[in-house]
C-alpha cells in the first residue's frame, strides 16, 4: 500500500467519526461504530486523538447507565475549540462578529459606512481595525482564532479569495481575501453574501436535512445560493450563480442592470419603491442610498394600515417572485426554498401570492413537496455563515475532488487559506 | 485495517486506472502512473488483472519506441468487452439498437407505433420482441449484453426504474425497467430521453470536457439535462429537471400544460404550427399527431423559401427560446449549453435570434465564456447514451455517495440492475 493511500483511508476514517459525533452528539463510541460500519479498535485510536487535541470532549454518562458492563462516556465536538470571525459588508454598513464554532456570539461591531464610496484598500483598513477592536472586546487571544469569514454582495471567487463583480469592491478583479489576510496573519475566505446565507442554513438553520436546497435573499438586490448534492454549487466559472436578473417578462419593466423583466426589478426595495411613488407623494430617493430602506418600511406600514392599493401593489410583488421560484422549482427541483432577507419584513403583504403563484407555476405536486420556507433572518446569519464557512473547511469529504463542486480550499491556483484542526491533527491534513 | 476499508482502496484505485485509460487511451503503463499518482506495483497489479479479465487490451508500442529501456506496451479499453441495447420511446415510434461500449452500431430497428395508445404491457411486449430482434439480427451472444438503457420522455426516476409521469406511460407509477426485465433477462435501466442525450453528450459529444452542462432538447416538448459537477442531476425527488414548462411571460400565450408563457409554448412543433395557421391557410393538427412533425417541417421549408412573415415567426421563436437560455445561463452558469433535437432541422432560421438574445439577457459575459452549442442531433444519440448509461455504471467513483447526485445503481430501494465488468472482477466490486 503507498503511504499516500493510507494516509486517504485515515482521513476517510476519522472524517467518518467526526461527522457522525458532529451530527449526533451527545453520542457513544458504540454508536460511532454502528453508524461508521468501523471497528472499535479503529474508533478508539481515532477518538484518543481527538481528545488529546482537544477537537472532541467526553463527559461520563449518567442517567441511563445501568451499572451493568463498563461505564460509558458520551462525545460531543468542542466548540470553543476554535473561534470564528464572520464579516458582511453592505452598501451602508459593515458587521463584524466574533463567534465559537457553534455560532454563540462573544462579540459584534456594526460600522455604519457607506461602502461603496470607498476603495477596496480602504475597505480592508477598516475591517482590520474592526475585526482586532471585536477580536478584543470578545477578549479572545488571537491565536484562536481559526479563520475570519467575508460575506461580500457580488461575483465572488471563494477559491481565489478574489471579488470578480461587486456593487462594493468594484467591476475590477480584486483579491480581497489576500488584502485581509496580509493585514491581520489570519486564514481568511471571501464569499457571496447569499451564499454565506446559505451556509448558515446548512449548518444552523432550514438546510440541515435537506441535501438539495435554494436560498434566496431579498434585499437592496436578490441573491441565491444554491446547495446542491450536499455541496454549496459556485457554477462552472466559481464566481456564482445568479437569480435576481433572471427573466420572467420580456417586455417588463427596465431593471437598473439595463435589461427588462428582470425578477429584481419587481421585489428589490428600489423597484417597491418605484411602484409606490406612482401611488403616493413621495420623494424620489436612490436606489443606493441608505434612506431607501426606512422609506420602503414606512410605504409597508401604510399598506397594513389599509392602503388597499398598496396592499395590491405588493401582492403583485409577490406574484412576480413567486413566478421566479417556481421556474426555480421547475428547473433545479430543490427539496427547500428557503426565502430570506430585510425584504421578508413585509412578508405578511407578499407570502399569499407569492405561494399561491410558486404553487400553481410549478411541477412540485407532480414530484413530490417542495417545501417553501419564509422568514425575515437576523443579523446573526452572518455570524452563523462565517461559522459554516471555516466548518466545513474543517469537516471536508476527503475524498470530495469534482471539478466545479470542491470546497474552497487545497484547489490548484488557491490561496493558502486553508483552515485546518490544531496541530496534532495536521499531520493527517495532507 | 477493516476488510471494508481494503476493498473500498482497491476499488479506488481500480477506479483511477481504469479511468486513466479510458480517457487517454491508448496510454503507457508510466503515464498511468503518473496521472494516478499511483506506484508501478499497484498499477501493474490491476493492470494484469483488467488485462485477464479482457476489459483491457495492450499493444505494442511501434513508431516512437527509440529501443532505449525495456519495451513499452500501450493500453486501451476492449470495446467489445461488452454490448449495450438502447432504446428510444417516442409518441410515434420506438427505437432500438445494438451496439458495443464505444457506441459502434451493429444493428439498431424501427417500429413505427403511436405509443401513447398502446398500454405500459403492451409496450414492454413489444420492446421485448424488438430487442431480440435487433439482438438477432446483430449476431451477438444475449450473455454478452451488459445491459439496456431506454430513453423515455417524462419524470423518470432511475433508480427504482419506475416512471412517475409520461405522455407515453400515462400518469400511474409504471415499474417499467422490471417489465422490461422479467421479459428479457438482462439488467435494465430507463432514464428520462432529455437526460439520456446528456449522458450522450457527456461520453461521446459536446460534455466530454466540462463538468457542468445543459442540455436542452426541442422536438415534440422541451426537454433539459443537468451534468452538474461531472454528474448527471437528477433533482431531489429524483425524477428529473424540468424546462420547458419554465415561464418566461407570466401573460404569455396559454400552453398545452393550462399554464400561460411556458418556453414550450413558445418553440415546441405545435406551438410553431400554431402560430403558421395564424399567417397561412392550413389545416389543423393536433399536437400528438405524427403529421404535425412533417407539417412543421414544410413550414420551415416555406420560410427558407423566402415568405418573410415566416422567418419573422421563426425569429420570435428563437428569442424566447434565448430568453429561456438566458435564465439558465444565470441561474445555473454552465461551462456549455447544448440545444439539440429535431427541432433544430430549423436552426438556420432559429439560431441568429437565439444567440443575440441568449447574449443579451445573461450574465455569461461577466462570469467568462458559456459556449452555445446547436446541432440537430442524429438518431444515434439514443444508441450513444445507452452505451453511455452502461458505461457511467462501470466508471462509478467508488466514493461518490451524495444524496441526489448517485448514479443510479446500488441505492436503498433500487432495483437489481447494477451492471459490472464480467466475473472476474466482481468480487472487488462489493
Amino acid at each position: 500500500m503507498q503511504t499516500g493511500d493510507a494516509e486517504l483511508l485515515r482521513a476517510i476514517n476519522r472524517y467518518r467519526v467526526l461527522d457522525a459525533i458532529r451530527r449526533f452528539e451527545p453520542i457513544s463510541r458504540s454508536d460511532i461504530c454502528e453508524r461508521t460500519q468501523l471497528g472499535r479498535t479503529t474508533v478508539s485510536a481515532i477518538i484518543g486523538e481527538l481528545i488529546e487535541s482537544g477537537v472532541v470532549s467526553s463527559e461520563p454518562h449518567d442517567a441511563a447507565h445501568t451499572g451493568r458492563g463498563r461505564p460509558r462516556d458520551f462525545l460531543r465536538m468542542n466548540p470553543d475549540l476554535a473561534y470564528v470571525v464572520g464579516a458582511k459588508l453592505s452598501m451602508h454598513q459593515v458587521s463584524i462578529t466574533v463567534t465559537n464554532l457553534r455560532a454563540d456570539l462573544f462579540a459584534s461591531e456594526i460600522l455604519p459606512v457607506r461602502t461603496w464610496r470607498l476603495t477596496p484598500d480602504v475597505i480592508a483598513d477598516l475591517l482590520e481595525d474592526g475585526i482586532r477592536a471585536a477580536i478584543a472586546k470578545a477578549g479572545i487571544d488571537e491565536n484562536k482564532i481559526a479563520g475570519i469569514g467575508v460575506g461580500i454582495p457580488g461575483f465572488i471567487n471563494a477559491v481565489t479569495g478574489t471579488s470578480h463583480w461587486s456593487p462594493i469592491l468594484g467591476e475590477e478583479i480584486v483579491p480581497f481575501a489576500a488584502m485581509l489576510q496580509e493585514r491581520l496573519g489570519i486564514a481568511t475566505i471571501i464569499e457571496n453574501d447569499a451564499n454565506l446565507v446559505t451556509l448558515a442554513e446548512r449548518w444552523f438553520g432550514e438546510g440541515q436535512d435537506v441535501d438539495n436546497f435554494v436560498v434566496v435573499t431579498v434585499e437592496g438586490g436578490i441573491g441565491m445560493g444554491l446547495f446542491l448534492g450536499g455541496e454549496l454549487f459556485h457554477g462552472h466559472h466559481g464566481i456564482g450563480t445568479e437569480f435576481g436578473h433572471s427573466k420572467i417578462d420580456r417586455h417588463g419593466p427596465l431593471c437598473r442592470c439595463g435589461q427588462h423583466g428582470c425578477i429584481e426589478t419587481y421585489i428589490a426595495d428600489y423597484a417597491i419603491y418605484r411602484e409606490a411613488r406612482k401611488l403616493l407623494d413621495l420623494p424620489p430617493i436612490d436606489h443606493d442610498n441608505p434612506a431607501l430602506e426606512v422609506a420602503v418600511s414606512d410605504v409597508a406600514v401604510r399598506a397594513r394600515a389599509g392602503d388597499m392599493r398598496l396592499r395590491a401593489l405588493y401582492e403583485e410583488a409577490g406574484a412576480m417572485l413567486g413566478m421566479g421560484i417556481a421556474n426555480l422549482v421547475n428547473i433545479i427541483d430543490p427539496g427547500k426554498v428557503v426565502v430570506t432577507g430585510s425584504g421578508m419584513r413585509a412578508a405578511d403583504l407578499i407570502e399569499p401570492s407569492l405561494r399561491k403563484v410558486a404553487l400553481e407555476n410549478s411541477l412540485a405536486m407532480l414530484r413530490g413537496s417542495c417545501e417553501i420556507v419564509i422568514h425575515q433572518g437576523t443579523d446573526e446569519v452572518w455570524a452563523r455563515g462565517a461559522a459554516a464557512l471555516v466548518l466545513q473547511s474543517l469537516f471536508r469529504q476527503p475524498w470530495s475532488d469534482r471539478t466545479g463542486m470542491t470546497l474552497p480550499f487545497e484547489q490548484d491556483g488557491a490561496q493558502d487559506t486553508a483552515i485546518r484542526f490544531p496541530a496534532a491533527l495536521a499531520e493527517g491534513d495532507a
